[in-house]
């Protein structure tokens, strides 16, 4: 390859993200100065906070500005550098290196992969990524499910969800999991063998809660926000927690969104809600990686990605996550090891 | 005397409490079984949930039941006993024992007013009970602030409040109290010498909080929800805490309160909110005595008492919590100590 293809924010979305929006340009491949290093991009994530950054609302990072690559989070193989730490060839974690074929980063904010033999790179796009350091942070420090407590996760078979679900089973927590989809429901009680499942697009939430939680909730892991997050904090019990993890239902949605609506809830039931993104506990991964890594390493935690091939596909691959028509962690490939 | 007044919960109040909600009746003096306690009144707490046991709404305790004695907390001095460990004359917390002159409780509902000398009783129904337990677990366990950042209290001349925001100032904390009224505004600045006030009564608090609070907010002493907070929260900054300890503004009010118009901020400013009742920290009440006390003994912790005289004034006093008529921790004295 000749040149750096780039995916240019051009305009902000308004609503669900259109074609005007991001365009694929493209440039010279970069070269790297003392202590850069050029990393060709092999996997890139696609992950519902791109539709956060690609909009000016209130948020966690400055948002991508119109006329900039599109953020992203990706792996990738080093092919030139100027740094003793990351030799040619290296499998590096780019952190946010963005939506594009050659990321030029400064060695201090990459990352060696860790080795793993038999895991597959795609793991670490994923369950040793940042959606699984997410769910153990959002369930294990967060959530801190005890043996017997009934834990809800919404988008439970998402990349994020279905491990965090998973995470609480092994606590030897009652897990019930909202999903969209009989697939995608059948996955999360036949295979991860989730003590509930309620089907969000065919089935009445509130009522399959009220079912499925005779005894309550004392734990959420919310990715959803909105209504079904409103449904699962109703039901909460004294001193119930709430990884608050993402609001995918809203970020589609114009202006603030409300959230409960019954906030004096949390007083009464003595609720704590936390907010949290994974990047303030990047410092922490380790504890995470100690019980993920050998969960995937024998194969007891199950997780999925779903893989798009080509960068040139990015751009409406994203709009899977708002769908829910994808299946599993998803990525785009964008080009293989040598 | 000769016989036991109650004041009887009549009707749920819709709004603000009525004439009709309850009704003064007489009854006999309660006698003391084996174990039993019966304790004459001296000081019946008046506080803002008394309006929320009034209430059907879904609450942390079972509502007072139409027909029962209203709930409230109290001292009182032991007049019969089936107890060795509660002799006549002995001056006791009566827990919540009720809107009476006597109250018929079991020794292990009792507890001992500690042997402060020269500390009067009604410390002991404010900074020393539990309005003053209640602001050390919500500002020291909850909100833990540290020096130099910016912590707000609203309702902040209010018992709790006013606590609250001491015990902030003392961990070298900024502390910016929201209240009602020149009076109780002039109090918080020369007397309290908190770092700014906002008199909600006069002034825009958004405004305000803009331009006492450059820096954003840190912690929320929150109690009084609505509006106040909704203003509160959209300036907290990353990491902010929100000890959840009232919502007064919602308590009149019908239906359920909805609290936050941008509950994303809590996701992107990773916020954590906790609800919190004093009674579930009443087994730790010794750490906070232990600051506490020394405290009041020393003169260094400003309190103000607001004591109403007779008993048969409770149905109207009550009322001073919701427009903010009433100068610190509302209270009816019943009786005098023998």
């Amino acid at each position: 390859m000749s040149h750096n293809r780039q995916w240019v924010l051009r305009t902000r979305p308004v609503g669900e993200i259109g074609p005007e929006c991001l365009e694929l340009v493209e440039g010279p491949i970069p070269t790297a100065g003392p202590g850069e290093v050029v990393v060709r991009t092999l996997y890139l994530s696609l992950d519902p906070t791109n539709r956060i950054w690609m909009s000016d609302m209130d948020q966690y990072l400055p948002p991508v500005q119109v006329g900039e690559v599109m953020r992203g989070g990706g792996i990738g193989q080093v092919v030139a550098t100027g740094s003793d730490r990351f030799p040619v060839g290296a499998l590096v974690n780019t952190g946010l290196g963005g939506w594009q074929d050659y990321v030029l980063a400064h060695q201090d904010t990459l990352s060696h992969l860790p080795p793993l033999p038999g895991v597959p790179l795609t793991a670490f796009m994923s369950v040793l990524g940042a959606t699984g350091l997410t769910a153990w942070f959002g369930m294990v420090d967060i959530c801190k499910p005890e043996a017997g407590e009934t834990v809800v996760v919404s988008a439970a078979a998402g990349a994020v969800g279905s491990v965090a679900a998973q995470l609480a089973k092994r606590r030897g927590a009652r897990v019930i999991g909202i999903a969209g989809g009989k697939d995608k429901c059948r996955w999360l009680a036949e295979d991860l063998k989730l003590d509930g499942v309620i089907d969000y697009k065919s089935q009445d939430v509130g009522t399959e809660l009220d079912r499925l939680c005779p005894n309550g909730i004392d734990c959420n892991f919310e990715n959803v926000g909105g209504a079904i997050m409103n449904d699962v904090i109703n039901r909460m019990n004294n001193f119930g927690r709430v990884a608050l993890c993402g609001m995918i239902s809203t970020y589609n949605g114009e202006g603030p969104a409300s959230g409960l609506d019954d906030f004096a809830r949390i007083l009464m039931r003595r609720l704590t809600i936390k907010g949290f993104i994974i990047i303030d506990y990047l410092p922490r991964a380790g504890e995470a990686f100690a019980e993920l890594a050998p969960l995937v390493l024998s194969g007891e935690l199950q997780w999925k990605a779903h893989v798009v091939d080509g960068l040139e596909n990015a751009a409406e691959a994203v709009k899977l996550l708002f769908s829910g028509a994808h299946d599993g962690k998803l990525m785009v490939k964008v080009g293989e090891v040598v």
